[in-house]
């Protein structure tokens, strides 16, 4: 995500008094329920699914991650590299190669 | 999100052969998975919750948000902006400032 | 579920005072954590499963369930039978047979 | 869940030849789903919710527990106190009683 859609984002917050909703909990149960509705898009069928429906719901949950990350002052960069660094030791590319296991069962 | 960050991403999957399991149904089951641990982080305390632990699953929806965009082939900024023209319209500054209530309802 | 089981699930939570925890909001954020957790059973596998790893997070799911039954005074009977009613007006037969289609698409 | 509640779903189910869509997969991401429409009725406020659709969203939940229960040949009782055996040992009273943490840090 670029800085102008970041300050877009935020300035439809402002503009609407919103930050007061955005706690943290409240963020955390909206990505869920926007990832709710992102999964719907594929309830009854993996392969035949409204592509423009998925990027509406997709954007929804971005948009909520992006205000968790305002509303905790955290950046995106920081926290997925951080996070990176975990999984890539969790998941060395000789044991996960080409297998779905989760790390505790590789 | 920066190049230098989606580039790991893609890194990371590609080395370890996971193209394979990134189906945009099973991404969408991801997500939602990653969503419901960062919401545990506030399971019985709105305010109380662990800030670190918050990051690392914030951190494993937006990695797996961003391999959905790449499975299918989308930029974040674009579907962003797109959602973001739909919002600015269901929801008019002078209509929803300061309200919670869903577009239907205001 | 029948009287015996309901009455251990209650018996639990009293005798671990947990009502105090099982405000409607934090059993709604803990039915959709348990309902992650199931869904994880298939991330990246519709098809092999742990069969009794289901269990267990199914039975997570009802469990929280009836604790929301109890916390708001409800009987799953009664609430099932008044959406089996509206379902059943949604969804007729004859429209809907052999159908996944959506009530709003038939 | 009484026995007639139980049969009226089925029934419901095999009116409309629904079987073929309800994989365990496909019921575990409708059970995700429907928890997520359920935490909606509490996304912007812990106290003030709608019960009418609190009722109608939590049945919706139970419903597509039961269509699992019913596809994978499982009985709500029997898994309910395999798991409750868990967790009572799990959760001893004494250690747990008031406290809101989770088993590996009693």
């Amino acid at each position: 995500m670029n800085r102008k859609t970041i300050d877009r984002i935020r300035k439809f917050t402002s503009d609407r008094d919103w930050e007061q909703f955005h706690t943290p909990s409240n963020l955390a149960k909206s990505i869920s329920i926007e990832a709710g509705e992102l999964l719907e898009c594929f309830q009854w069928s993996d392969t035949d699914f409204d592509k423009e429906h998925v990027k509406e719901e997709l954007a929804d949950v971005l948009v909520y991650c992006q205000n968790m990350l305002d509303e905790l002052g955290l950046d995106a960069d920081e926290i997925i590299n951080e996070k990176m660094d975990k999984n890539e030791a969790k998941y060395p590319v000789e044991k996960a190669k080409g297998s779905a296991a989760k790390y505790d069962k590789l």
